[in-house]
C-alpha cells in the first residue's frame, strides 16, 4: 500500500502520515522524488478504519493498493508521462523523437568536434562519447578519461550540443559532475547500487541502460533507485537483450517499448548499435523502435567507422546517418510525432494533418 | 562451391556438369527449386583448370564459392526477391505488405465466417485458422479437426479469402491437400523434416514459422528441405524466441527481419500476436515489424477475444484490428510500401512521392 | 482434481465414476497408463459432498487436487519410482545405473559391431546407434536408414545388447516396429504430437529427449502425451538446453534431474555427449550426472571418433569409455548405486559395506 | 604474444625486453601477478629473427602464441594449479574440498554465532554472511552494514573461521580491508571493473563469482582484471546463469567446471544455493559439482531458515547440511579428494587406494 500525496503537499504532512502509520505499528517511509512524494508502507494488514482515516489527512491525494516492487516508478502513480527535460532543445518524453548520436569512445579533438557538427547537422539534439569505458578485457582501450571529458566539452562549446556520457563509479560522478549533462549508467551497471543511488542523489538527468539479461522488472526497480533518491528525471533505454542467437551481438527487445510505456511514465530510448551489432541492420531496428513508440535514440556515429579505436562494426558514418534521420522523420509523422521540435500548435496541427489517425501512446 | 544453371537450362546441362564433376572424383547432387536449377558440390578441391571448363558448360550462369549451410534460400545463389503468389491478389514480397489475419483456432460456423468477413472488410487479404492444433497438453482443445477445414473452406466460399492453416504431419497433408491455399508448418514443427520435404514435394506455398529455439541459420537451414524439394513458395515467419524475459510471452526478435532480408530472397512475415503474447502490445509490434522492412504479417483476430477457446489474450477484436490496419498503412506509407495491392504505376508513384526519400529493401 | 482407481480396478469402475460426474455437470475423462487408471475431472467446483460420495465409490483408491498439466506423470499420483524393464538385464530407474552407448550413427558393418562388443565389454547394457538422423542441413548424412537398422540388428545378434534408436516419424514407427527395443525420440521431435502419441499406442519402452528449449513442464507434457495413450514405459532425457553461453554445444541442465525426479516417477537418464558437445568434457558430466542422481548415461562411442560421419567431437573411443565405467563405478557406489545388476540383497549389502569406511568422519 | 619471464626474474628484465619491442615498434605492456611477471605484446607481426632474440634475453622463461584475451588467468602461461592459501587450514585448490557455509545476511548475534559453530562443527573451514547487501530493490533489506561486519568478526573470534563477505564498492573495500579474509566479489559486480582493480590492488583473497549473464571467457576477462593489477589469489565461483527455465532461480552451469579447469589455473568453485534458489536441490547439486571437479562449494546455511530475512528458501537448516557433508565425503573420495585436509602423504595414499583408477583434473 502507498499513500501518494497531492504534487506540491509540504514533506511536513507526508511526515505526519508516517507518523501515524508508526503509531498503529505500521513500517512506513516517506520518499519523493521530483513532484512525487509518497508514503510507502511496507506492513499489508491496514484495517479499513485505518484506511478512511488515512485518506482524510491534509495533502493525501488517494491511496494505491501494490505490490509492486517498483513505486515511483510506476504509472500506477502516476499517469501522465514523464518528460525530462536537459535543456530548453532537449526534451524526452513528448511528441519529439530525441536522437542523441556521436562515437563509441573519444578519440581526439578532430574526431570528437568533426562528429558533433556532422550529427548536429542531421538533426541529433545531443552528443554522446565515452570518456572512461568499461571493458571486458584488461587489455582493452579504457577510453581517455579526463583528457576525453575536456575534448567533450569542447564539442559541446563548438556545436551546442549537451553531452551525454557513462559513468563507471560513483568517485568519478563527484569528480565529473559539473561536466557532464546527462549521466549514462550502462548496461554492465545496470545493478551497481551505490552508483545508482549517487546518481539519484545528484539530480542531474540519467539515461540508465537496460542489464543485457536483466528482465523488464529488475530494470524497473533500478529505475527506482534513482527515484527514490530524489531524482525524476531517469530515461530508460533498451539496448538488446542476450540469446542464443548470434547473426546479431544481441537481441534488440523492441517488446520492450510498449511494456515499458504502459507500466511506467518514465522515457523510453533504444539503442539500436548496440542492440544490433552491425551498422546496416541500425537504420531498419531506429524506424522499428520509433514505430512502436520509442521517445528517442541513441545511434553510434563517426566521421570515419573503420579507423574507430571501438565498436567500429557497429558505427555509421555522417552521410549514412543523414539519410536515417531524413527517413526517420517519415515513420515518426506516421505515428504522429517529429524528430524536429514540436513546440507550437501549427506544426503539431500539421504533424497531425499527416498522421490523420495514427494515435500515439 | 555451387554451379548455378541458368534460367531455364533442361536438366540435362545440368547432369552433364555433374556427370564431369564426378569423373574428376568429386561428389555432386543437382538440384532444382522452380527457376532454379544448381549443381551442389561437396568437395572444394576444386583446381583452377576444372573451374574454367565448368564455366564455359552449356546452361552454366556462374559458380558461386558457398560454405554456407544453404543455397537455394541465399541471396548470393538469387539477388532478386522472390514473390509468392496464391492468387491474383496474395502475392507475398513485394511493395505490399499481406495481413493475413483470423482466429487460432476454428470453434464454429458463426465464429469463423464473422471473423472472415470482419478481417476481409478492414483489409486483410487471407484467413488464417487452426485445424489441427498441436497443444502442448494432451488435455487442451486440439482442435475440430476435419471439421474445422470444412468451416474454413466455407469461410473461403463467403468471402473469397485464401486459407492459411497448419499442417502438423505429412499424412494429414496428403489427406487435406486440396482444402488448403497456404500450408502453415509451426515453430514446433521447424525441424520436422519429413513433414519439410513433403511440404517441399506438393509445391504449394509454404509458410514457415521459426522455430522458438532456432537461431537465423537453422530457420533458413529448414526453408532449404522445403526448395530443395522442388518448392520454391516460401515465405519465412518470425514468431518469437524464447529468452528469459516473461513480462511477454517470447521475445518478438524483429532484428531478424533485415538479417533475413539481407541473408535471403524468400519474403519474411511477423506474427506479433505469438511474439508477445499479449494483445495490447499487438498494435505497437506491428508498426514495428512494417518499419523494419517485413513483407506481412500474421495477426490473431476473433469475433469475441473473450469468449475464444485458444489464445484469447493475445487476440484483437474486429474494430481494434480496424484501427490498426489504419495506422499500420501510415506506417507502411512511410517507408514506400501499402497494405493496398500496388499494381499499376500511378499509385506507386504517388506512394513514392509521399515516401520521398525512404528506401525500401 | 483426479479420481485415482486402485490398481487393477475394472475400466467399468472408473467408467461409473464418469458417469456420476457426467451427471452432476462435470467434464471427466477416463485415461490409463499400465498400472494406473484415472478419471480426470476439469470443473474445479466440486461440492463438498460430491467429494465424499466420489471417495466411497467402487475401485476409488484417492482424490488428488491436480492443477498440474501432467497427471500421469506426476509423483502426486504414483509415489513409487518406475522401473522400466526392457529386457531382464536392462532395467532402468532402480539401483542399477544403466550406461547406453554407442555412436551416433549407424555407419557400416565393421563400425557398429565393433563399438558394440566395445561397449557390452565395458559395461554397456544397451545399444544406441542413429539409422535415420534428422540433420538440421538438407545437405548433411541422413542416415544409412533402412541398412542402418539391418546392421543394428546385427550387432545385437552378436552382443545380445538390446537396439536404442531414434524414430523421427509416425510412419516409421509402424514400419520397423519390431526391430527396435527402445523407441528413442529426440529433442527435435519432443512436441511432435503425432510421434508421441504413436509411440504412446506402440506400448514399446520409450526414451525421450527433453527439447533444447523446452521447460521442464513442457518436457512432462509431452511425456503424459505417452502416457495418455496408454504406454507406462517412459524414459526421460536431458541433453542440454540451448543457453547464450557457447564454450558447450549445449549447456546441460544436471538441476533438471532432481526437479524431475522429484516431479516425476519415470526413470531420469543424462546425455553429456549432446549435452557438451565435447568429449574431453563427458566424463565430468558423466559423473556428476551419477553423483546427482540420474538413472543413467547416454553416451557417444564410436570404434575411432577421429573418423565418426557425424559428432566426432563429442564421441568417446572405446579405451576413453573403459576408463570412464571404472570411474563412474566408484561414483555410483558412493550414492548407494551399481552399474552393475544389484538384483538380490547381499549385492546391496556389499556395495554399502565398500563404502562404510568412506562414513568414519 | 606474450613474454613470460622466469620466477623470480627481476621486473628490470622484463623492462629490458618491453624495451626491446618497443624500439622495433611493438607495442607492449608489462604486467605481474604474483609469481608471474609476463610481458605482453599486441602486435602479431613478429618476425622469425626477432623471436629468436627475445628468447634468449635475460630472464626469459620462454614465448607464448596468444590470441586469448586472458593471459594471466589462462593454464597456457601456468600449468600447475592455483593453490590459494587464506589460511593454514584454509587452501582451495588442491585434493582437499573447501566447503564455505553461512547466512545469505548476517541478522544478529545469535544467529551468526550460532550458525557459525554448526557449520564449523559440520567441517566447513570457512563462515560466508552478508554485511553489505545489493538488492535488486530498494524497499528489501540491504544488510546490517558496519555493525554486521562486526558481528562476523565475533563469530570468527568464537570459532576461528575466516570470514567471506561480499564487497559491493572499492570505497568499501578501502574501510572495512581488515575486518575481511575473503573478498566476495558478487554476480551483479562482476563487471564492476573499479571494484575488480581495487580488488587486485588489495592482494587479500578474492572469491569472484560468474555474472548470471556473463559467458565463461568473460568470466575470465573479469578475473585477468585482478590478476593484471598484481594479485594472484583468486577463486572464481560458479553461480548459475539466466535462462527461460524457471523450475529453478537460475541454471546452474556445471559444464563451466571442467571447461573452466581445462582453461585456467585458477580454482573453481560451485554455489548450489544461488544455483538453484531450492534448499532439497542443493545436496544433489552439491554432489555433482564435487564430482566433475569443483575445489569447493559455497553454501547457505542458517540456524533457522524459515525466519531468515533473505533467500530462506534456498538455505539449509544445520541438521541437513550435517547430513549433506556425510554424504559429500563419500562423493569426494569416489574421485580421489577429501574434505578433510589431505596434507600427509599416509592419508594421501590411503585415498587414493580406495580410489583405485579413479583420475582427477
Amino acid at each position: 500500500m502507498i499513500v501518494l500525496m497531492k504534487p506540491g503537499a509540504p514533506l511536513s504532512e507526508a511526515r505526519e502520515v508516517m507518523r501515524r502509520l508508526s503509531q498503529s505499528g505500521h513500517d512506513a517511509h516517506v520518499l519523493t522524488a521530483g513532484q512525487n512524494t509518497i508514503v510507502s508502507i511496507a506492513s499489508s494488514r491496514l484495517r479499513e478504519p485505518e484506511l478512511e482515516i488515512l485518506s482524510t489527512l491534509p495533502g493525501v491525494e488517494r491511496l494505491v493498493a501494490s505490490n509492486s516492487p517498483y513505486k515511483l516508478a510506476s504509472r500506477n502513480v502516476q499517469p501522465t508521462s514523464t518528460i525530462v527535460k536537459v535543456t530548453d532543445n532537449f526534451r524526452v518524453g513528448g511528441d519529439q523523437i530525441a536522437v542523441i548520436a556521436g562515437p563509441c569512445s573519444v578519440e581526439n579533438e578532430e574526431q570528437i568536434v568533426s562528429t558533433a557538427r556532422a550529427v548536429r547537422s542531421a538533426g541529433a539534439i545531443a552528443l554522446r562519447g565515452g570518456a572512461f569505458k568499461p571493458r571486458s578485457s584488461v587489455y582493452s582501450f579504457q577510453g581517455l578519461g579526463e583528457e576525453g571529458l575536456r575534448l567533450l566539452k569542447q564539442a559541446r562549446e563548438e556545436t551546442g550540443l549537451p553531452i551525454v556520457t557513462e559513468v563507471i563509479d560513483h568517485e568519478m560522478l563527484d569528480l565529473y559532475f559539473d561536466d557532464i549533462d546527462v549521466i549514462q549508467i550502462g548496461s554492465r551497471s545496470m545493478q551497481n547500487f551505490p552508483l545508482l543511488k549517487a546518481a539519484g542523489e545528484s539530480g542531474k538527468p540519467v539515461l540508465l541502460k537496460r542489464g543485457m539479461m536483466a528482465t523488464i522488472e529488475e530494470f524497473l526497480m533500478s529505475a527506482e533507485y534513482i527515484l527514490a533518491a530524489g531524482n525524476p528525471n531517469v530515461m530508460l533505454c533498451e539496448r538488446g537483450i542476450r540469446t542464443f542467437e548470434n547473426a546479431t551481438r544481441n537481441t534488440l527487445d523492441l517488446s520492450a517499448v510498449p511494456v515499458l510505456k504502459e507500466k511506467t511514465h518514465l522515457p523510453v530510448l533504444v539503442d539500436p548499435s548496440h542492440g544490433t551489432g552491425v551498422a546496416r541492420y541500425v537504420a531498419s531496428m531506429s524506424k522499428a523502435a520509433v514505430a512502436c513508440g520509442a521517445d528517442g535514440l541513441l545511434i553510434e556515429v563517426h566521421i570515419d567507422p573503420t579507423r574507430a579505436v571501438s565498436d567500429g562494426a557497429q558505427t555509421l558514418a555522417p552521410k549514412d546517418f543523414e539519410t536515417l534521420m531524413v527517413e526517420l522523420e517519415l515513420v515518426a509523422q506516421s505515428v504522429g510525432r517529429s524528430l524536429r521540435p514540436v513546440a507550437d500548435g501549427a506544426t503539431q496541427c500539421e504533424l497531425q494533418e499527416q498522421a490523420l489517425t495514427a494515435t500515439s501512446w
